[in-house]
């Protein structure tokens, strides 16, 4: 894999870890979750949890450190979104 | 890769795609998007297009696809955030 290839993947990781930060915050601050979908949180939650597995299955460093801050992010929506409603 | 890593990791891949199916359906029948973030759909919209660029550059058609699915879908409710609010 060349420089260019590894630096999109980063990039990439990088944006939809940190991309659930304004969720958090506005769910937060609101204290409201109504549009947003417990199912889906449910799922996807339950998803990077099967990534994470994946990731230490596979030995991946990347893997495993960016869906370890991802479920906690993701987490933190799913418990606020069954707090507030 | 044994067996076992790679249906974990397809479990994963299914989980966090269909994840946005009830979010994007959510929206779309009330109309509304006030508690979803324009930021996080934004900065993930954004990640799932260099995931899908990474996929291309890799030649990885498992991670194409997903990524495919994933931007039509994040990408409905990041329209229809910005057209409901």
């Amino acid at each position: 894999m060349n420089s260019t290839t590894s630096i999109i993947g980063f990039i990439a990781a990088i944006l939809t870890t940190v991309s659930f930060v304004p969720q958090v915050l506005k769910v937060w601050r609101t204290r409201s979750a109504k549009d947003v979908s417990l199912g889906m949180y449910l799922l996807f939650t339950l998803g990077i949890a099967a990534w994470l597995v994946y990731g230490v299955l596979i030995e991946s460093w990347p893997v495993i450190l960016a869906n370890v801050v991802t479920l906690i992010l993701a987490g933190a929506v799913l418990v606020m979104k069954l707090k507030f409603g």
